[in-house]
């Protein structure tokens, strides 16, 4: 799909059992739009994966110091900022839609390059000018498995929320204080503007354990009760990495 | 100047006594690229501007229906995400690096369109085909003014703080509990990957009140015995909306 609301609109309208989408990168942190799209849409979080992302620098220019622009999609350009301020800075870089679009581009512009995996390579015929060049050699895209169906508890898993009130000092207190009370452990926050006021946010939040789980169910409906707005985006597996 | 790293040097070099950066927007959440700039440098925030921010949809294109790509920095296609997906759906969005550069590309393509502000129209040739076109009436943005000096209290001030532990369960509430055992206002709270081990954070926070102010003086004094990474970046008045 060409893009991330494309994948949530081929599962809403079962074209697809399941889509998978990137929700955060272990350098740049989220992808605010499918945070975004979480917020409207009805479909569950049935799953997460965690994939090792290796960018690579394709070009057929000779070497380094002839590439005049990079192209490749914003993420990867923040992955790998060190890495071009330091080897290429006398380069433009400029944001595409996709790495794959980026490479297009580079087929294209003689003196140009792209951000992307080792496929991208043999698809357009690139050559890799520099291999792993992302800053962080853990770096790291958690992806969300969005489906339909509301899974089963196994033992190992994580629930993901987004919450909202009206905005007052010490909101966001309130709303971390049941967390902390239940012993559970938040894994992840992340707030967002609402889009409903001015400075006004919704956050979303990752706790371990399952939305069927005694102490989870509790808090849940603890936070029910504070929030104005409240929604449970799934409970799925812990992922591993691969 | 033409990226946020250069406003950061151009302070740092003292070849400029201020640099005006953005950091949020109401509507499409925070500049991380700010952010991450914050995190390693040693200049302090010496203010905030708030101003509110019309987009205007630039082209010499004939009318709506003829217009093929759309070019703009991704923050204001963000924020005009809506109204692009309803208004010229058969589009082509591609984010550039500002946008000056997209109302430059927008003259050069006849069927291009550019969002920008009204005095780009003016500058370089282009009709509005439609004006306000931002998702949201109230959208702005918020800016912080960078510095070297450290400000006075004023009465009506807002500290900007960076903090980081390692990373266990109950971190984050651990770092909040103080906050509010203080009775001080937290206005904002943002986290970033630490780009230091994976799946470890940094967290941004505003509160209300001086640094030199008492509670404030003994809270952050609480937080830092706490964290690993503490940094003020400064105090400086709370910002009005122009």
């Amino acid at each position: 799909m060409r893009t991330i609301p494309d994948v949530f609109k081929a599962v809403q309208s079962e074209n697809a059992h399941f889509g998978i989408v990137p929700i955060e990168n272990s350098t740049e942190g989220v992808v605010t739009h499918t945070l975004d799209m979480l917020l409207k849409s009805e479909l569950r979080i049935c799953g997460e994966i965690l994939l090792r992302i290796q960018h690579n620098l394709l070009s057929n220019a000779r070497d380094l110091a002839s590439v005049r622009v990079v192209y490749a999609h914003e993420q990867a350009l923040a992955q790998c900022r060190n890495w071009l301020n330091r080897y290429i800075p006398q380069a433009e870089y400029k944001a595409v839609s996709s790495n794959g679009a980026a490479a297009d581009l580079a087929v294209k512009e003689p003196d140009a390059a792209a951000i992307a995996g080792q496929m991208a390579s043999d698809f357009y015929g690139l050559s890799i000018l520099a291999a792993g060049i992302e800053d962080e050699a853990s770096n790291t895209t958690r992806f969300l498995v969005l489906g339909n169906q509301d899974l089963a508890a196994t033992g190992d898993d994580k629930t993901s929320l987004v919450v909202s009130s009206n905005n007052h000092p010490g909101l966001l207190y309130e709303l971390l204080e049941p967390i902390s009370r239940h012993n559970i452990n938040m894994t992840r926050l992340e707030s967002r503007p609402s889009r409903q006021g001015i400075w006004e946010y919704v956050f979303f939040i990752d706790i371990e354990g399952h939305h069927s789980d005694k102490n989870v169910q509790s808090l849940l409906q603890e936070m029910q009760d504070i929030a104005t707005l409240f929604k449970v985006l799934g409970s799925y597996p812990v992922g591993k990495v691969f």
